[in-house]
């Protein structure tokens, strides 16, 4: 296969590789248990260069015929230089210049990127996101980050660290936050907090997420009222960057997407209600579409927007 | 002269007009009031285009040495088609084609822009943020607005409304807004709370800012104290855009931003404090430069822009 891409999305737990054919498509993939190599930085990064090479040689694939590997990393990354200058939940990541370290071991280019902005980029041209050009991309999960695509392009930021829309404020005084913040958005609708409300809510120490959900489905009220409440504390969070940027579309994934059907209508309303009205009227909520996928698939427009010097 | 710009700035009560050479000094101006025109609008279009027949006549101007006329207006403007879509403050202003009307009239290009924008561009490129390309560029006044320089560009949004800065709700529950939202960071820090504020702590009916300022210049505590919060719920209202786009400055402009030496302190330091670790160290709070020019000078950088089709 010609003018084919590698994606790698790193994880805390999992590393997913996906071979791109140049239609967008993931046609063949491999994974590995990053946690086997925590504290193993060569360890991991050499087992990350074997899968590579594996997964080209099983596919009969040569690296004349690779665009690029794109990598996707949960940390702050210099996409520019190449270097991972720190992952918060894999210790020993600190200025790794993994693209000059796997280009030598692998003779392909090779590129990074945050993890939200590569999901970003697969969301925008393979997923809900195609087609327009100014949308926020949030991701609901343990973490809420997002990633910013302004007018027709990825929007990092002087330090690459821009769209940490989980941590805006959403009131003066609140709880505190690991950011050294107060009052975060992230620690109101972020997994972990969500979680204890609902144990709260259904008296129920084991009480989880999918749970939940699947009451909602049901008809319970207790559950339906509370991914209202979610929606309307998720759509508190989004009032300020939609009457900030006027987007056209929040693309929302992460876990917590799955129960859309009874968070999305309460986002949308707490949004009518609550933003201007030319950016209330113009902005969309809809659900990601690529789901675990779209870190992998984000590698082809990453690779190939790089190498057209866009 | 060659290459010349006139740019127009509308106000409420003020129309500015300069004439600017290529250098990007204002080296002639004349204004109009505007208040005689409200609810005249086509006897203000042309009073604006005799205005600027009357500048050019006086400086010895030929408008084949024009390079186009830049009018920064308060309200909802279409960039793209030259209409003026809806002035809040000025009535009777609705889908105006005033870049079509003024071309026919003074036979030049005329470009128009939302004020805010101007003003960005103006700073972006002569005043304070010179040089730099993720800057926030906000005005303190009776409405609290912002314009967006993001990698190198004026970020304009999809309905070109962005930059509301001053409707970012600062708190999930707060002081209803004209805007439709709740808490917005304007009904905290616009000039309006601000005055009713500074009259309840010096428990007089007719305090003004200023005076403020002149106290806390001679040490007053109480207004050292006023400024001091002030720059607080500033900060507050910075740290969300400051996590979301990483900018290296936020020029503040506006009548508040004279007071500066009481109140950027305290923005600085609860930004310090409250904002993420890269974006917090990284982000300078500056004063802006030009003043009431900075409208007028913007309508260089607007017209050269579109010139060059950038």
């Amino acid at each position: 296969m010609k003018n084919f891409v590698i994606g790698i999305d790193v994880g805390g737990t999992n590393v997913g590789f996906g071979v791109i054919n140049p239609g967008g498509r993931i046609v063949a993939r491999t994974s590995l248990v990053t946690k086997s190599f925590v504290r193993h930085k060569t360890k991991l990064i050499n087992a990350v260069a074997v899968c590579v090479k594996d997964l080209m040689r099983e596919n009969k694939l040569d690296r004349k015929d690779c665009l690029g590997i794109g990598i996707g990393l949960p940390g702050l990354i210099d996409p520019q230089k190449g270097v991972v200058k720190f992952l918060p939940n894999i210790p020993g990541w600190r200025n790794v210049p993994l693209k000059a370290i796997l280009q030598k071991q692998l003779k392909v280019p090779v590129f990074l990127e945050n993890d939200v902005n590569m999901i970003t980029l697969g969301e925008w041209k393979f997923g809900a996101g195609q087609g327009f050009k100014n949308i926020i991309c949030i991701t609901l999960g343990t973490g809420v980050g997002a990633g910013l695509i302004l007018d027709d392009a990825l929007y990092r930021g002087e330090g690459y660290v821009a769209g940490e829309i989980g941590h805006m404020p959403l009131n003066e005084v609140g709880p505190r936050c690991s950011c050294g913040g107060q009052g975060c958005f992230e620690r109101y609708v972020g997994n972990a907090l969500l979680e204890q409300e609902a144990r709260k809510v259904f008296k129920r120490k084991d009480m989880r997420l999918e749970e939940v959900s699947a009451l909602a489905a049901k008809g319970d009220k207790r559950a339906l009222r509370f991914w209202k409440q979610t929606g309307e504390r998720v759509g508190n969070g989004l009032v300020g960057p939609v009457n900030l940027l006027n987007p056209t579309h929040i693309v929302v994934g992460g876990g917590v997407s799955k129960s859309h059907r009874f968070l999305f209508p309460s986002i949308r309303s707490t949004i009518k209600a609550r933003a201007m009205s030319v950016q209330g009227k113009m902005v969309k909520i809809v659900r990601a579409k690529l789901g675990n996928d779209a870190g992998i698939v984000g590698a082809k427009v990453l690779v190939e927007q790089v190498r057209q010097g866009t």
